[in-house]
């Protein structure tokens, strides 16, 4: 007989156990990710002044910072957390039984915010350093509108001006998300737009283009250089926002333990690869200390498929080549991925600390999935649990299904933990898309890749 | 020094502590409210056989059970429970801070799952009792939309064909709610609709009406009684709701007694009068055996202010004059109110026990805001405490906020407990409204209220 505590539906932290530092990946890894390039220079960034005039001091050193393990949350972000945190980690009892399926499938849900996601973890720490440092006025891009509701809360909670640069595309067949972000007091604009020389020039090259989250990156990292007492911020990629993220996977192991569980396979959405990043933190240093050895899974759409088909190789990180260049897997900068209703994993980059995992084999897979399927598994899922996903994060809920559906076969009694980033509400077109079987399944040819590849800039 | 415990800013009940009863408010009621009347008879309905074309036998019974105090929550309704629940009590450390109040304010929160409200509670209650006794097919109407959308969470999780009448204002304002709703495999149809008599009779009258609470009602009504296997359910106002919501109120004192907490002040918006009624019952109780005497008060809209100014008199629950009559405050079942963005609390009537209570002295206070001052004070809380809160949830948002601005004045440290229904995503037309300085406060003048009592039925 087990001596297993009965594990309930929802596992909520205390308060008391909400971590109060952050853990940094980089510290443990065996070889670090190839530095970042001053896109000027091409040579390495090696101090955070170079980075200063585009992020505020603090979040440049966490940039280049890789050696402190822990860093401690300062006290004003932990409140801040306590109004939203610990977020729950679910027993998808429901779904389990639905699929008949030997696996207990766990997922850390992100999305009970009125942000809709995780993002909220990296929004307040950097709002907080910003306004720190007397910043008041920040600037942003948005894919999926998650990551700007989310700064437009913590600028709201801090009382500083943001300005959202959001992917046209998404602000189009998302209008309420606008509504939000001004209720918390932001101003938003689609992108490209003219208020920026990238997003004009964008605009002369393209004018009916969607957008996508490296134009708007261009955008937003031009307005905030340009502008008085003003810095940018991002919502993904860089190395500063997976450690904030970290608390993720924090939360996520301390919870397990409270039932002395450990997840075999870990599965997690990748765009820019926050999300992903901050989930499996702890459990990767696990894996890299040989603790352990947990499978990790990444997953992507097949029409923005920079991970499963894209290069590892040096490349800005925005499509107006201002921002620093970074070693990553990338579809090229220039790429503009088909528009699909995964605003937040529509990036031609991922995170160069996931970049770097991948390259050498400690993130074990992934794996690319279309639209439809990925909505078939969104249906299926809130049938079941009762929340509505995120098209985002139903890449992750459609794998965490398959490989539930591989232990049904084997009968293995596998621990799957997924991480749920968010809600849908305000994602109902791609919904409304799916009911009526107007979904597109869009897969860029090999030819259409080769062609953004071959605009990858030259490094010496 | 106190000895208090440190309140964290969200008690969330282990989930052993989820109440395994529901509490019968009318066990303890001093004088019971009138018996409802027969519309064929005009006589006292007295036993669920009466009920049973409408509702299904179960909760025929609980309608008309005004003796069993605590009634059992099956396993099957409380498993669904632990999906979704305990919903947390909130302490609003940061608005207390910004309004600078020495009062203490708890909010319970209800809007953390995807219907977006308290409203699933119910749904699921009534689905499992449908299910229970072999009924396919439910029939019900909304009026924003959270309890359709919780009833179709609840049918799909349950297997059970349902079909929603939507108040037509609320549906052209929230398109996505349909999306919402097909999603969990339920048919939505805008009210009044060509789909019944009663809708035909309604649109051949008033062919541009937005429609109401009451005509939905009739329409869902009809179309039970008229299809096979299939009955219909409430959202509010019934006896039954009021009991399965009984569960909001029993967590909330489970919460408080944890820090030995107990509020002075209990504050529920009031449409129907389901989350009020639930939300006081446990309180209510202490109140009517004389234990503690905490300040109720009933928040309602001035553009449908039943509580307020209407009268205390036999009605019809529904404008097509289909259902039983309720003793209970009234604008009369003709009452059409002006359009708003509170649709959920747009009912002519309200529940024949929280009517009852407020008649009787026991809820102390009934009290109605403009929509201006109520969307006022939900973006203000949305910036403190980072939820976006639905029109409805509003209402007590405002007198919670007046309350903790009164304590200001007079230095007192009340302890305010307000219920917070739901959140707001789908509701963003009417914040848009807000922030554009298009929003309408309408108050229906005497002359009009008096036309619409001049149509009350006449009981002998």
């Amino acid at each position: 007989m087990s001596s297993k505590k009965t594990v309930p539906y929802r596992i909520n932290l205390p308060e008391e156990l909400i971590p109060k530092q952050w853990y940094n990946i980089r510290a443990d890894m065996k070889e670090l990710p190839d530095p970042m390039l001053n896109p000027g220079t091409m040579k390495p960034i090696t101090s955070p002044d170079e980075l200063a005039p585009i992020f505020c001091y603090e979040l440049a050193k966490q940039e280049l910072d890789n050696e402190t393990r822990y860093i401690d949350i300062p006290e004003e972000i932990l409140n801040f957390y306590k109004m939203c945190r610990p977020s729950p980690l679910i027993r998808a009892y429901c779904l389990e039984k639905k699929l008949g399926t030997p696996a207990k499938i766990y997922y850390k849900f992100e999305g009970n915010n009125t942000s809709g996601s995780h993002k909220l973890n990296s929004a307040i720490a950097q709002a907080y350093y910003a306004k720190a440092q007397g910043i008041t006025h920040l600037t942003t891009e948005t894919g999926a509108g998650q990551w700007g509701t989310a700064l437009s809360m913590a600028c709201a909670y801090l009382g500083i001006d943001l300005t959202v640069y959001m992917v046209k595309g998404s602000y189009m067949q998302k209008p309420f998300r606008k509504s939000v972000i001004n209720t918390f007091g932001a101003n938003i604009i689609p992108s490209p737009s003219d208020t920026t020389n990238a997003g004009r020039a964008i605009l002369a090259e393209m004018p009916d283009t969607t957008g996508s989250l490296g134009c708007a990156i261009s955008e937003a990292v031009e307005k905030a250089v340009t502008s008085e007492n003003c810095r940018y911020v991002l919502g993904s990629v860089l190395n500063q926002v997976l450690l904030h993220q970290s608390i993720i996977g924090l939360e996520s192991k301390a919870a397990m333990e409270m039932y002395d569980e450990y997840p075999d396979i870990i599965i997690g959405c990748a765009g820019g690869g926050s999300n992903l990043g901050g989930l499996i933190a702890p459990f990767m240093k696990d894996k890299l200390d040989g603790v352990k050895n947990p499978y990790f899974i990444a997953v992507e759409p097949a029409s923005c498929p920079s991970l499963t088909r894209g290069k590892y190789a040096y490349d800005f990180c925005d499509t107006g080549k201002v921002t620093p260049l970074a070693k990553m897997y990338t579809l090229g900068c220039g790429f503009i991925p088909a528009a699909n209703h995964a605003g937040g994993l529509r990036y031609h980059g991922m995170s160069p600390v996931i970049s770097k995992l991948y390259h050498d084999g400690y993130i074990d897979e992934a794996r690319s999935y279309v639209q439809t399927d990925v909505f078939e598994a969104a249906v299926e899922f809130s049938r079941a649990e009762g929340i509505l996903p995120a098209p985002e994060s139903s890449h992750a809920i459609r794998a965490a299904i398959d490989e539930a559906l591989k232990c049904k076969e084997t009968g293995e009694e596998k621990t799957i933990l997924f991480g749920l980033t968010g809600t849908g509400y305000f994602d109902m077109t791609a919904y409304e898309s799916f009911h009526n079987k107007t979904m597109i399944d869009y897969v860029p040819t090999d030819a259409e890749l080769e062609e953004a590849f071959s605009k990858l800039p030259e490094i010496k």
